[in-house]
């Protein structure tokens, strides 16, 4: 048959890369290409325990279908550890929970994008991100940024110069891809800005528990006094991504439509893990657990950054993430990382090209590399080789 | 600030019955409204033994990310269960697991709704598949439907006048809301229609398992030459809902535009509740744990029966579903549910106005009653208090 598809599957097609690295599948290589968190770190021990209970004393509401909203003591406790950590203010519904925090990605271009729509976004940008948003037929308009994160008078111009933007999404805690960190200033200031144009703020916030060194700086979100800025989290990162559990904060009214949109995408999250979650953060103490996490992936950023430093040839340049799991490399312009990529592949070695995270395209010269998932020794001699290739490409 | 929605969340409006009932949330009623399996038949003691066993064969596995289409072992056991049961002929790549199969419509809507296309549907229809669906800007022609299915003569006029018809959704087994099974003869002839008109069928079937008396129907999937028909199961009712795992089965290249719809919805689903699913159906006999379900249905439904008959007044008319969780009340032509909701909720027993079930508007005088989730007692004086108010109302 000729299958009538929607106009949007033609956007979205499976990435090259993803098809490139199906080849190594089943080949035992090092790959700085995923971005998983390192499994011997999530909690099992806590974990076998709190689900033995959740179901000897909750078992059947565990179960049993649930509310769209999520479980209260797990939205209560989200609300109060941002208002914490992020300077928010939000209580218990302002918080929905969502399959991780791509769901909160997809239910946002729900709520939001109509198409022709225009999402502003730093360059680069989270790959998900554009697949969520790229479903709903809008388009990307990339702000340059720097260190610091968008360039103010780029995005004021950006702004004045697009009428149908809709969205700025903004990663600003070791952001995926680059391991970038805005400072406060341009926090603030790009609240400023969005205000004036009446345009919402996504502020996806994975990583920002994973400090490594430095202080925490405030949340976009605590500027707000417009609610226009909605924060996405998720416990993938801090506790385990098996369970896909994330969430969405924002204006209540706004998340009342979010909640609508959840209830027809996919009822409600997962009942048992919902619980199993808010019991294990009521018996144990995971500030304790995300500080050993960090530890460990301090020490391997640090390993990672000293061997890139000794083996990487001149002329290629790399970030130092004060946090988060990777980092960001960029290559002299007239290199091309898939070319690299497959040469690195040969032995064994795969990362993922940054061209994928420019959603309209080019800057083929650069990579990311995670750096949260291996032990020292295939950590080393994976950049010892990639440094090889980098050499031999250069 | 002032909101820059979507065109498409000034259709997802909460429906008006669910805020109504928000007023009984705190009271003990008696609910026929919901469509909850009975939480008395899970397997609590299997699940705790198979969570416990999963955690400790493959605990690192298991609450790490994993693939967007789904755990293997899961996937081949629901290829070869339907295989067996339906008479289809699938290979675990052709399936994908979903966040229940509400989820699968979801996608569904993603993958083939472009807006101002048209879903064909029965009347009445599954009402989350009206808002699953409406998220895509669709419209919906609803087609005449007696006991048997959809009247062919009718699909067939309406398939010739509706140039834009893109989808034919339908649950041919103990339907929800009307507790319908469409004849052996309807669903090929319904097959063939569609094929004629080269429009894709979906084949959604959440309660065929239940089937408390008569002979198993074939599934329209088994009659399939074209690869049209979309298959959407769920393990909510055979195992329990909260673990929120359904899948969606077809053509595989069809399957690969879901699973690159999912990959951007919400990257997978749940690592663990699939492992521990696919764990208890290697060490459970599930045949034997759906016995009892169905066991306890049939006496439900049976009790349900007796008891309309006995204490409804004359000129109500309700369904014998063969299967499933719901029967399906018409009252005369000049009574509202809406109205008899009203009087029965301040009697504290509730249940849906039958008139959300029809996407384009019409029949107040129906209602949708759940019998699956209520201890004997309750379930008598609830319909014998419905039975009081309907008399006071006719």
């Amino acid at each position: 048959m000729n299958y009538p598809y929607a106009r949007r599957v033609s956007l979205l097609k499976s990435s090259d890369i993803r098809e490139l690295l199906k080849v190594t599948e089943n080949r035992d290589v090092i790959s700085f290409g995923g971005g998983l968190p390192a499994p011997e770190l999530f909690p099992l021990e806590e974990i076998k325990a709190i689900s033995a209970l959740v179901l000897e004393e909750e078992g059947f509401e565990a179960l049993q279908y649930s509310t769209t909203e999520g479980y209260g003591p797990l939205r209560q406790w989200i609300a109060d550890r941002m208002n914490k950590t992020q300077g928010t203010a939000f209580e218990k519904d302002d918080i929905l929970i969502t399959n991780g925090s791509q769901q909160a990605l997809d239910l946002t271009g729900k709520v939001f994008l109509d198409e022709g729509d225009v999402v502003l976004c730093e360059s680069p940008t989270y790959l998900a991100a554009i697949s969520a948003f790229k479903a709903y037929c809008c388009a990307f308009e990339e702000i340059p940024t720097d260190e610091e994160g968008m360039i103010p008078e780029a995005l004021d111009t950006a702004l004045a110069n697009t009428p149908k933007a809709k969205l700025i999404y903004v990663v600003p805690n070791f952001q995926n891809p680059s391991g970038r960190t805005w400072s406060l200033l341009r926090r603030k200031m790009l609240y400023e800005i969005a205000a004036k144009y009446q345009v919402v703020i996504i502020e996806d916030n994975p990583y920002g528990e994973l400090r490594f060194e430095g202080e925490d700086i405030l949340s976009i979100k605590s500027f707000d006094e417009t609610g226009s800025v909605l924060c996405l989290g998720t416990f993938s990162k801090t506790f385990c991504p098996g369970y896909r559990i994330g969430w969405v904060a924002g204006e209540r009214q706004v998340i009342e439509k979010y909640v609508q949109a959840k209830q027809g995408a996919d009822l409600q999250c997962n009942t048992l893990s919902q619980r199993e979650i808010a019991r294990y953060l009521e018996v144990y103490d995971i500030d304790k657990h995300i500080a050993k996490i960090k530890e460990t992936y301090r020490h391997r950023r640090n390993l990672a950054i000293r061997t890139m430093e000794e083996f990487f040839p001149a002329g290629v340049r790399f970030t130092r993430p004060q946090g988060g799991l990777f980092l960001w490399v960029e290559l002299p312009d007239h290199v091309n990382a898939r070319d690299v990529l497959v040469e690195s592949m040969k032995q064994d070695v795969v990362f993922v090209p940054g061209g994928s995270f420019f959603p309209n395209g080019g800057n083929e010269n650069t990579m990311r590399i995670n750096f949260s998932n291996m032990p020292d020794d295939r950590l080393v001699s994976g950049l010892r080789i990639l440094g090889k290739v980098l050499s031999a490409s250069i």
